[in-house]
């Protein structure tokens, strides 16, 4: 699939790449235009780069495109899908003729790329997160001593995201010399021309600071596009990046170069007219064929138990020390494990396993948009990341969350520091909506450990369990509950306190199931026995399971939680008994309801709802 | 409070505000302490730039700190967040023994600096974000034609953070001359030295890129430091950055320069010994004295009624269309708006607005974080921001309205596309998680108007109303439902179709809410009525109210919603309903449950379960 010449390409070579490159533009115009929507100009600035990048540069197996041992191509520029689903074609991926179900209900060929399509490691279409991705496959084939390089197209109107910016220096702090970008900056972006427009200059210097080796050149020259990707596979030690003048449907006349063509596809007339500019028709056979959705997307490889953790019951031991305790033990029989965190590492004990591999664990610096897409170009090639940063510093990565989960992405999150119960540093610090966001991602499971063991066994779940796995660690030590032979399955929950005459239900987690147990012991002196369950999985929820235990006290039940009232353990639980047929017939749902501030964290706790006092006072008032 | 000189500082001032920054550096170290926690390192390599720029560049009266006439600070770095408690004392705007009480449960100086703060526009503490409100107070600035200045200051490590770039470009962009950017760069981020520690020429470059004025100081030379303040000053059309070269901990030998100091506050040993090593004690009188919190923050200025919506019934328009007319009436009475986009105002039609108001909408590109927090920086001025872009780009900006609300900033977002009715583009650009996330932000409004009359009155009652109001629009044209004389409360929902008997309560939104228009005709020939309820407020809701409405049909439910299970129109009416007391007796939730993909509109609301048939199915079921 590639020609390389110390001489450069040769004539015949140029003249391939410039047919293929018609090809792929035609294609582009003809799929949209089918379709009735999609971005035909954006796909004709890009045609010569995407000829050059799939048809001289990269070396890759039409029959195994996603294979480890082929070089890698993200579309950064994701609503270019029908260059990128033409360049597949065109190389033998599947027949050019299903590039013409683009958009169809039945197609896997969709409006924006995703791993459905051989030869796709990651859902694209929300831009700014492809460098991430390819940084992050990049780490993963040098992690494997794999030759393979990685190609990533971005937009330039992308380029306004600050997330290019952080995969760039990440890149260029790692010296990933296996990545090359490749720019196609046409100038314009969908409502105004882009912030730059053809001021190349800029680009290059904002690459080069971040320390690639940047070049300029003609995107449409294909002599020009052969040597920049020949140049780039000879640099050593720095990331490359070509930043390459477009035209924005470049080759026909009416729309090239001009404002207000995003994202409209031509009419027959118009594509007519276009197909003669651009030298004439391609044959394209009419039967669309079967679907080539790839059969099967990468699970996370298995991997022998690790050994136990070690803790003593009572002892207190926070949820956050013991996520660094576990991966520590997961590295040991894992070798796939990568962890990357947000420049927090010693407040999340990812440093743990840091000291333990070295070799696997990257410091992301606080970025975080680049830490989960990264995570997901890991995961395409079949590592298993662990990223963390503070719960409430995952929000600035809920985007690449929700493209991780439709890049059907197995990536693990860990965010600590939940919650009010944090204390003194006040609530830019306290994650109060992370339970509500990461339930509302798809795949995902939500895990809300109340003490070290079960933290340190649901850390070991995620690394086997596929989709998008969130697990949220608390600041303060917490006294262990569960021994060694505890389990912990997804969806479950524990029960720590219950009797034959319990009255009311409490669901708690993390600290409130700590609290929960305290005025369980107090509430037995005044008489009244209480079932306490730990729902350390808010996500999945047995809806039926939990609806048993709510029978036991004739339906009368209180939530408590350290997160807002909306979107949390509450109205999840709320959800799975509704959708299990049954209601609770009292109700209390405790919750941080005022926006809290500084303070010590058993006054935050009290003074916001959720203490041991409240869930008494809640208790009396419907038992 | 300002004093500049054509031949620069005298050698008493370059005195006096050295004595500034010793003290600055001093009350720092010393409410850390006293709290048990902080950044004190932080606050140390800070100490001569913030005294420069409070006691010799700033002009602002202390009595009135957050005065459109003045000067504005933002402290990007939040968690320096003591050295800035600590300028305000030494400016008079409240006694430096109110620093003291940093931390505290009943302090106003809470551990990152909020509006509770007089002098603070602006929640920090979520890195990154601070140079984007700067931006929005330097454009709110311009627009009212006001000479005041805005001044960031920035930590390094932050500036990992694409967002920096964002708001830089921008900034550069739009020339926004009134800002300066002073950058304390001291090599050292929380768990490892920074990515380009003190190579300050690296930053020079990039701030250069961006279209500013960039220069290279020593952070604790205070001439040097004031020359530079002059200089910026001094500078038209471009933003000015001042890199300064700064240690972390300065002052105190035991822990300048050195790693593992961020965020440690001194034992007392080690305050006595960093007092003498800087120069010796200051004088704090011990009474703490009241609160001074600021009595009221900004509320959004009152407008008189604009002109009403022209719409017939039965027409068929977008509500994302509608949007952009509202924003236009609204221009016409209301002369603070200020609307931004994200590059789609062709998409979610605040063109509309730019084309009468072209003076009142900036262009923010594919730049979602600065987008919104820009809006807070306005909002602060006391503009009336409306940011917007697609609804699912929203979540790349999750952490800036989640700062947004902290900040009781009273923004405006408006997102379009929602769900999978957008059809063709596939699921990158279909929110599914938007109405989960934004309930889960503290404040909000979530408005999902289900035709152009209503989304036009609730784009007006945003425009009145405190807090974070999001919008969220459709793409399909859909039926005005409602004529001029409705109102739309909020909380509230219209019962479009109803009879004395019905049997099964329906509830939609947005183009669900026509799907169960369309279930009810139809299943009306079957025998069976339903009541119809457009929720066209998710939160807040009156769960009585509702919970009324399903008392008349003896608690059957259902609910349909364009997005998923968890957190949405679903969960939020259980939650309600539960709240004031009342469950279902028979309840199906329709949602999107599978992961969607390309389509026609109509193809994917019914094969994803929310389309006229899976709503009569379900009635059938419980009617």
């Amino acid at each position: 699939m590639s020609v390389t010449s110390q001489a450069g390409p040769s004539a015949s070579t140029v003249s391939a790449i410039k047919e293929k490159a018609r090809r792929l533009s035609i294609l582009s115009m003809m799929s949209t235009t089918a379709a009735g929507s999609g971005h035909p100009t954006s796909c004709m600035s890009a045609a010569e780069l995407m000829a050059g990048i799939f048809f001289y540069a990269m070396k890759f197996d039409p029959k195994n495109p996603n294979s480890p041992d082929d070089d890698r191509f993200v579309l950064s520029k994701g609503h270019a899908a029908p260059v990128l689903y033409a360049a597949l074609a065109e190389a033998g991926v599947f027949p050019p003729s299903r590039v013409m179900t683009l958009r169809e209900f039945s197609s896997e060929l969709e409006g924006h790329p995703t791993p459905r399509i051989p030869g796709v490691d990651a859902a694209t279409g929300s831009l700014g997160q492809g460098l991430s991705v390819a940084a992050g496959l990049a780490i993963g084939a040098r992690l494997d001593k794999s030759p393979t390089r990685v190609y990533v197209l971005l937009g330039d109107g992308e380029m306004a995201e600050g997330q290019i910016w952080e995969a760039a220096e990440f890149a260029g702090h790692y010296k990933l010399d296996n990545l090359t970008v490749i720019a196609d900056v046409n100038a314009l972006g969908q409502s105004d021309p882009t912030m730059y427009q053809h001021d190349m200059e800029i680009y290059r210097r904002k690459f080069e600071a971040e320390g690639f080796a940047a070049e300029v050149i003609d995107g449409h020259d294909v002599p020009s596009v052969l040597a920049a990707l020949d140049r780039a596979k000879a640099t050593k030690d720095r990331p490359q990046a070509i930043l390459a003048r477009t035209i924005k449907g470049h080759g026909f006349k009416e729309v090239a170069g001009k404002q207000h063509w995003h994202g409209k596809p031509f009419s027959k007339e118009q594509l007519a007219e276009a197909i003669k500019e651009l030298g004439g028709p391609i044959d394209v056979p009419p039967d669309p064929g079967k679907s080539y959705e790839r059969k099967s997307l990468p699970k996370p490889p298995d991997f022998p138990a690790p050994a136990a953790p070690e803790y003593e019951v009572g002892k207190p031991v926070a949820t956050r020390e013991a996520y660094g305790f576990a991966l520590k033990r997961l590295g040991a029989v894992n070798p796939h494990i990568v962890a990357l965190s947000g420049d927090v590492k010693n407040s999340t004990f990812s440093e743990i396993f840091q000291n333990a591999y070295p070799d696997h664990f990257y410091q992301g610096y606080i970025a975080e948009q680049n830490l989960v897409s990264a995570a997901v170009g890991l995961a395409a090639r079949g590592k298993v990341p662990f990223a963390d940063t503070f719960a409430c510093f995952l929000s600035r990565a809920f985007d690449n969350v929700r493209m991780a989960a439709i890049s059907r992405a197995n990536i693990n999150l860990c965010g600590s520091h939940c919650g009010v119960s944090i204390g003194e540093d006040g609530p830019s610090q306290m994650a109060l909506e992370d339970i509500a966001s990461f339930r509302a991602i798809h795949s995902s499971a939500v895990l809300y450990p109340s003490d070290a063991m079960s933290a340190e066994r649901l850390t070991e779940a995620m690394a086997r369990r596929p989709g998008i796995n969130y697990l949220r660690t608390s600041r303060p030590k917490t006294r262990i509950l569960y021994s060694t032979d505890e389990r912990f399955p997804i969806p479950g929950f524990k029960v720590p306190c219950q009797s034959v005459q319990d009255e009311v239900t409490v669901i708690g987690a993390g600290i409130t199931l700590h609290e929960a147990l305290k005025a369980a012991d107090q509430l037995k002196s005044e008489g009244i026995s209480i079932r306490v369950i730990d729902l350390y999985c808010v996500k999945p929820i047995d809806g039926k399971a939990l609806a048993e235990q709510l029978n036991a006290t004739n339906g009368k039940l209180v939530t408590v939680e350290d997160h807002w009232p909306e979107g949390g353990v509450g109205e999840a639980v709320l959800s799975a008994l509704t959708q299990a047929g049954v209601a609770p017939s009292k109700y209390k749902m405790l919750a941080v309801r005022d926006m809290p501030h500084s303070g010590k964290p058993d006054e935050l706790i009290d003074a916001f709802g959720i203490s041991a006092r409240h869930i008494m006072d809640a208790v009396r008032e419907i038992a």
